[in-house]
């Protein structure tokens, strides 16, 4: 191996994700993340290694890179493999072309043209709907036909590592008529994992759950900041607006599809019957553990969340299916979450919201401090990864510090 | 005047509305609707009568001019208008500078990064209220302390012209506990107008009411085209998906803030007080008159609806406040829907839903036909324009066909 890959790391030789970094020495580039490192692919062009146009390697975002189509993105996620593996190769003798992942800054690793948000988890629609609907009739009646999604807000969408401040918004206090100004008392994440389009359709064309993996490029960790007290007060009837659209965070990794094929599972069974252009051949879950957790200032990290990606009942084909069945055209680079995902345990549940049951279960921090939602000064940092026969492939984190209303 | 200006034209002298277009000899480019003309702007530029990089005039959208700000968008407009009212000035005797529309391809005007769409003609929301809720209590208790908006699809906003196919999707029947898959039975258009910010902010920053329109650059015509049965059975509880997001039609032309400037009126009282990040001060209402029209296949065009955007509850300068009070950052080119533009009268009512009163009160077409909403080979054009003491500024028109479901 041309570089050491400390063991049980995210970053195998079986993942080779990509994404954008720079260096004090040089602007935003493309890397793949390899260990504690990260291989430069825009010096490692300049060894005329690629036949393709690598100018798309130089850009600050993956876009151009990922549109070249997964027949050249898969053969240099396999190169590179290969490249690694062999003392001998093009790689070997040139410590430069590998950056510690400490030096280098993470940028957004695609620009996000639209970003859609779904629904899919039974279970956290289910909890949302006994909180505040009703808990004999928790799932609305649209819930088992339709991957329930909605559009969210691209341009807030954040990389791991930058802080934002706590919201503010109009809130209604309780038993009140008239709403207040104040910043969000109920600030929450959202567990949540996105996948990324690398392929465009023009407008009036639809994806088949059997094509659609051809335009899925890779997934991310995603942070759904939510605050809940803003979203009570504004989502009917048009939907999450200002409690949603203040930022997202996402992982700066971004782990192929490929690199998750030993990882497929069957979802859960889908009954009633789905119509027609939504049913799907094949396991199209991904068995992707999960895992959240909430450091106080001053503190130690303390994990609130355990869950994992196979739980959920829509899975993404179906949901780029069901997105384009209209005609509404998709473009490389764009986002789309899964919504929370949620388990059947009280501690997979991927929010604070269900995990302290509409702050009814607080929960405890290290230092001794009660969380029902996240605190100023808190960061919540999500993990995920996948194991299986000694091959691990992970995001790394997703992580981002709270701070007060400004 | 260098170029000869039709009386009653939209694009008078006072106007100089920016947008992009082609010709068969060239590729798209900036140019300036002027009478029955277009003023290439890339040719003029030739001239070098510009003191800015001329490259963002040969861009295939405005967002680079645009976002040369305010100082110089402006300065451009009123050159022109002088240029064009002398004579001698650098455009005489240059009649290669003015293309006729008729030989002219208009395109997206702007790269849209990010729509938003509100909802805030409070005879709108009334009339819909009284629909589908209660007729007693038809406005939401939200309504009049939010102007209400969300996220809508930016991907599939296309330019006046462009035909396209009416929608399918899930729709449940009458009756029927489960949903079919069909085309959309109930296609509608929604009246709007939408403006185009011109300067972008950082996530966490918010933009004052009495900063707000130093952010808008201009406005345009908007269709919201929207499946009524498809809307009903997907948007509880996460507001409207694949009912509006397979296309949205915008005007070619962006009619520049300062354009309206004599056209200003004072808005509605609000009633409760709104918060205070929500109160504005002077006229921010536009008198903007807006017509709707119907041609079926092979009959001439019926006019349905006489709007005005005077009308709005919720104005621009409060809509963009509310958007980024949380920190919701913007961009050059993001596009902000009024929602559907409802006056008092039946006739000014912005959708087929309300025209014709859920199907109860169909509306007969010049050919004898009658429509509860949409048919396919229905072309739908709206029109839009101002005028005071001999002062005409407008749109021109959003077209399209609806041709059948593919």
């Amino acid at each position: 191996m041309i570089i050491n890959i400390p063991e049980n790391s995210d970053f195998s030789i079986h993942n080779i994700p990509f994404g954008i970094f720079s260096t004090v020495d040089r602007t935003p580039r493309a890397g793949i993340a390899i260990g504690d490192h990260i291989l430069d692919l825009a010096a490692v062009a300049e060894l005329d290694v690629f036949d393709f146009n690598t100018a798309v390697l130089e850009k600050d975002t993956l876009n151009d890179f990922i549109a070249l189509g997964k027949s050249i993105t898969k053969k240099v996620r396999v190169d590179i493999q290969h490249w690694l593996k062999d003392d001998d190769s093009v790689l070997a003798g040139k410590p430069e072309l590998f950056v510690p992942q400490s030096k280098a800054n993470m940028h957004m690793p695609v620009a996000i043209g639209d970003y859609t948000d779904f629904y899919s988890s039974i279970e956290h629609a289910t909890n949302v709907g006994k909180m505040f609907r009703d808990p004999e009739n928790a799932l609305l009646p649209n819930w088992k036909h339709i991957p329930v999604g909605y559009h969210g807000r691209a341009s807030s969408i954040v990389v791991s590592g930058e802080s934002i401040h706590r919201p503010k918004g109009q809130v209604l206090p309780k038993d009140a008529s008239s709403p207040v100004f104040q910043a969000s008392a109920r600030l929450d994440f959202e567990l949540e994992m996105g996948f990324i389009t690398g392929k465009s359709t023009e407008v009036g064309e639809s994806i088949a759950t059997n094509d659609a993996e051809d335009y899925i490029f890779g997934m991310v960790l995603l942070n759904d900041w939510s605050a809940r007290d803003i979203q009570k007060w504004e989502y009917v009837p048009l939907g999450p607006f200002l409690a949603k659209n203040f930022a997202s965070h996402i992982s700066p990794w971004v782990v192929t599809l490929e690199a998750f094929e030993p990882f497929r599972v069957s979802g859960p069974q889908q009954e009633p019957k789905v119509l027609p252009y939504l049913e799907y051949e094949g396991q199209k879950n991904y068995d992707i553990q999960l895992k959240v957790g909430i450091t106080p200032e001053g503190s130690d990290e303390k994990t609130v969340c355990h869950s994992n990606f196979k739980y959920m009942y829509w899975n993404m084909v179906q949901q780029l299916a069901h997105h384009t069945i209209n005609g509404c055209n998709i473009n490389v680079g764009d986002l789309y979450g899964s919504g929370t995902i949620s388990g059947k345990d009280e501690n997979s549940y991927g929010s604070m919201l269900e995990l302290a049951w509409m702050g009814t279960k607080p929960i405890k921090m290290n230092d001794g401090t009660e969380r029902k939602f996240i605190n100023d000064g808190d960061t919540v940092t999500m993990r995920g990864y996948s194991e299986k026969d000694g091959v691990r492939v992970g995001f790394g984190e997703v992580s981002a510090k709270i701070l007060p209303a400004k």
